[in-house]
């Protein structure tokens, strides 16, 4: 497992401390509600779309975070890391924001918007095969080669804290909430979700959720050991890393529970947020709201904060198919 | 042509009075920017979202003004109106939050999502050709059937008041405009837009914009007469209608012109505001985006309002195909 140096527990500070760099460069997204979609859900949901922020993820907070964080020494050869997509895409602009280069590690499946989005951005890529180990193994080659700093995607404390900070927004405006649900793929956002709110109020329940078809985190938290992510096959193409030391860490010491969805809960998720809402999110963002819709008896009646985690689809292929 | 009761012309003032009644049952929607969208039309666009309207189009500003205007004595048996989708969405709600009924008259190529939400909102439809003249005779027969009274789609005071509110929230927001641009199909929109921003500033440039394919307001204003929309075959469905007296009367008086776009601009533009700001405009809701795309000279470095009509949209039958 890679980790970065000075990789550390945040609590509630670090992320008020990290609003203060992120403020400055990320949207202050907005929260949207639908009173037909809590009608349908029988809670009253309050949505946090990142989808809204810089590259159409929340990916840009923690981003925005480490890279701004570097001390001029460390930013001198730029930056690289390794991800699916919206991390890279994020890693990449916050580095061109500073004047520095970026070089990306990226899976040869990433979605294809995603791919233009961080070549728009400036970024170089190499392309590996999908898998954790070959993803780690290029990324240390090029790290190697442009004495760029690394900044892994999640099992980073800069990271982490960039990530807390859409929940700081969204119980600043929203304080009364009973619950907050983030997705959870390598788990920096929920860290981040985690660190933030329970330190805001404890008696807010947070929760993950992931593709039961990636139910790495699930099975990580319940044997308390980290299970890789091995050959996830799910449409939610943000969650398909595994848990990190610092994350699972986090996650196992403060999360109320992970619940796993189905891939067709998914699509249903999905399809209902763009066809009430009329706003455009990515799998993986519905993969909290498929929780809701697959275990209602934790969320009825309940005021519950959703991290959107962004809205990066390929509109050529969609997964909408007919229903009469 | 069909006329209601009290058609006159509006003014500045009745759009203010007619905001008393909407803000009541109306959303008051956000204006989103893009920083990239920005970049690439060379202007500075504030796309007010009426796709996140209540159902999903502008269309019930007008609707909840006319339903909420009637006397005890014409509520009585109901209302009763034609409509390709939205108005008839429209008008069902509005009939229902006040409590009478609604019959709607409505072609058979309309959009499923539409019919769906028409049902769902207790409407009773009856279906008939997708032509202007098969509209009114069924809706005439409907309406004697009924003694419900009609409210027009565009050709009718109240719902022209109605509409002009989304500009008033508009220039509310952001005063400073140089030009406001609208889609144009019966002309209830534009009009109503008309009438608020010409009167707000008669310096700020307001435009309508429509589909080369269903150009029948363009060509009406050019001719100084009123041409119908003859077998229209755009993917603008919300634009097949041609204008009526009322509102070809405030178009020709008050508008800088109307905006011809090809089909393809259309899909280009509502896959530019899909991927670049995550939200789902209908086909209708791209045409002044196009306009702004293939007539660049009237726009480049302006602060151009843009009144997104709606959101409505077949999820299955989608215009994005391959592009590499």
């Amino acid at each position: 497992m890679q980790t970065d140096k000075n990789n550390k527990i945040p609590c509630f500070d670090d992320v008020v401390e990290a609003y203060r760099i992120v403020r400055k460069y990320a949207n202050l997204t907005p929260v949207h509600q639908s009173t037909s979609v809590n009608s349908i859900l029988q809670a009253s949901l309050f949505l946090k779309c990142e989808n809204f922020q810089k590259v159409g993820a929340f990916k840009f907070r923690g981003a925005s975070n480490a890279i701004f964080s570097l001390t001029e020494e460390e930013a001198k050869f730029g930056v690289t890391t390794h991800s699916s997509g919206n991390h890279a895409a994020a890693l990449a602009l916050a580095a061109s924001m500073r004047g520095i280069p970026s070089y990306i590690v990226m899976p040869d499946n990433a979605p294809v918007i995603k791919k233009k989005a961080v070549e728009g951005y400036g970024a170089e890529i190499t392309f590996c095969s999908p898998t954790q180990q070959d993803r780690e193994a290029t990324q240390t080659i090029i790290q190697k080669k442009t004495g760029a700093t690394f900044v892994h995607p999640y099992n980073n404390f800069k990271v982490i804290c960039g990530q807390g900070t859409a929940s700081l927004e969204l119980l600043e405006e929203y304080p009364d909430l009973d619950i907050v649900i983030a997705p959870v793929g390598g788990g920096g956002l929920l860290s981040g979700t985690l660190t933030y709110v329970k330190g805001f109020n404890p008696s807010i329940k947070v929760y993950g959720a992931e593709p039961i078809n990636a139910d790495d985190a699930f099975r990580s938290l319940r044997d308390q050991t980290i299970y890789p992510s091995v050959s996830p096959n799910t449409i939610a193409d943000g969650l398909l890393t595994s848990l990190c030391e610092l994350t699972y860490e986090i996650i196992s010491s403060k999360c109320d529970g992970i619940f796993t969805v189905s891939e067709g809960g998914i699509v249903d998720a999905m399809r209902l947020i763009w066809e009430r809402m009329k706003i455009i999110i990515e799998p993986s963002s519905a993969v909290p709201i498929a929780a809701i819709m697959e275990h209602p008896q934790y969320f009825k009646g309940k005021k519950v904060g959703v991290i959107i985690s962004g809205g990066n689809v390929d509109l050529e292929n969609l997964p909408f198919r007919a229903k009469r």
